[in-house]
């Protein structure tokens, strides 16, 4: 089954401990879609501008991702310029140029809009209103966020929150969303706002995954030569949402194995910068990381 | 097999958002005595005043603790108050009064010397040097610190740790022991210090266990209400160390189900004040926990 993501298209400028990268190829919805696609065809709403490189539209028609809802718009592209230290859970915002975004109110086409599996990256949650009520009959509808929302649209963000089925998020962004320090409590606050499913990211701690009843935990691969950690969130919702959407299932069993690959392919993301290691990964590569997986959890 | 445990025994006074406790049953050797001698035979090595209230030996006796190594001395006992706020991984000291410890040099029987199983609970590592000293023939020696004796003794430290099998510590100590701040590399740097087996405690992040050429990550067990963690650290070392011993094995598989055990001792110390918890649990309680993690981590 194919995945509908709606969410940004970017040109990152990113300096990390490893080094620096210009102009690269980022965005929520692009890294969403190279994971997922991995695993199934991803249709791709968004905006860029005229200056959007030709390279990166072949490297997203390469992994089988459709690319008529990216809208190519007179003017610049969305730009991201930021820095990481040594922990890669701290990022500073260098510079943000929404660009063409700015006026980004996207239109499904008719087709789009009976998508079965939707994804609802990392943007105002403003517009993902917009998208949900143009959607109709999907089976299942996950959703992303991050602090600034919370911070400054915290009602759109609610009313979206009541309308998804999984919404993904991270930890700090997970407690204060519900006001909640223990982890536990806040996956509960969250799936009590609306979504049957609530996961929360712990970067290297790894995930934990609220569902009915159930509570499941997985570690982060152990990456040890991290080079950049754009995108990682972005490229598990892909992984997650992609095994999902490839297997037609959503039993605990099937969740629990979705969260392994989403960890995957975060992990794929993190060895390079912008899409360089994920763009490449073979089914070789996610099999031997679901092996190694199974190793480290196992007693 | 019994284990020796060289350590403190205290009276602490500790504040949470859960409320207060005032001069309870403290001290790293006790946590750790507590949670081992649910698994084997502990022989305690610690001193305490004459005002060490006799309730309390009833208690380490009930838990089959031989205090035939515990000294009591005229004077007081070592007494800490502390104050935890909402993240329970910071936690600050108001007062510490090393009391008759303050002398303290222990001094092993003889069949105490040649105790196949033993644990270092945090004390100064000087301390620690002078226990070595004096066993022989030890099948497996373990040992823990903290920040302090990181930083002020830090020589007598690294002494320590190429004298112990295991040595145990949380994730912030491993980064400034190490100098790494990613986790799996700090890890393998600790065994490049002498002990064959690492472990990195994460609080509520679960535990990491670093053994040859492999690598275990163990979830914490969920608890959503946290009352004290004052001991949780020794009480997992405990959980860890009394598994071992009672089986007498430390193959792979016996270290990654005696992760197990240690993080459900110290999910039940922390779920009350002091031992309030941890003292009465029986195995029932412990071996639904276990079903529990089980649960909590198979995909």
């Amino acid at each position: 089954m194919s995945i509908l993501v709606v969410g940004s298209v970017a040109l990152d400028t990113v300096e990390t401990p490893s080094g620096r990268a210009e102009e690269v190829l980022g965005g929520s919805a692009t890294y969403f879609a190279m994971a997922a696609g991995y695993f199934t065809r991803v249709n791709l709403v968004a905006v860029v501008g005229s200056d959007f490189p030709e390279d990166y539209l072949n490297l997203l028609q390469g992994r089988s991702i459709d690319l008529k809802g990216l809208e190519i718009r007179e003017g610049k592209t969305f730009r991201w310029k930021g820095r990481y230290g040594e922990d890669p859970n701290e990022r500073e915002t260098l510079s943000l140029c929404l660009n063409v975004f700015e006026d980004f109110h996207p239109q499904l086409s008719e087709d789009y809009c009976s998508s079965e599996y939707v994804f609802l990256a990392n943007i105002d949650p403003g517009l993902h209103l917009e998208i949900l009520k143009q959607l109709s009959g999907s089976k299942l509808i996950a959703g992303d966020t991050m602090n600034i929302w919370i911070e400054k649209r915290r009602e759109a963000l609610l009313r979206m929150l009541s309308g998804v089925d999984i919404f993904i998020l991270n930890d700090s962004e997970a407690k204060m969303l519900t006001g909640e320090q223990n982890l536990i409590r806040a996956g509960r606050a969250i799936r009590s706002l609306g979504p049957g499913i609530a996961i929360i990211k712990k970067g290297e701690h790894g995930v934990l995954l609220f569902s009915e009843n159930d509570y499941f935990a997985a570690p982060a691969y152990p990456v040890e030569s991290l080079c950049d950690p754009t995108g990682a969130g972005d490229s598990f919702a892909g992984g997650f949402l992609g095994y999902l959407a490839k297997n037609g299932r959503t039993d605990e069993g099937s969740l629990r194995k979705a969260v392994i690959y989403g960890s995957i392919m975060a992990s794929y993301t993190v060895e390079g910068f912008s899409l360089d290691r994920l763009k490449s990964v073979t089914e070789e590569d996610v099999e031997r990381k679901y092996r190694k997986f199974k190793n480290l959890v196992r007693f």
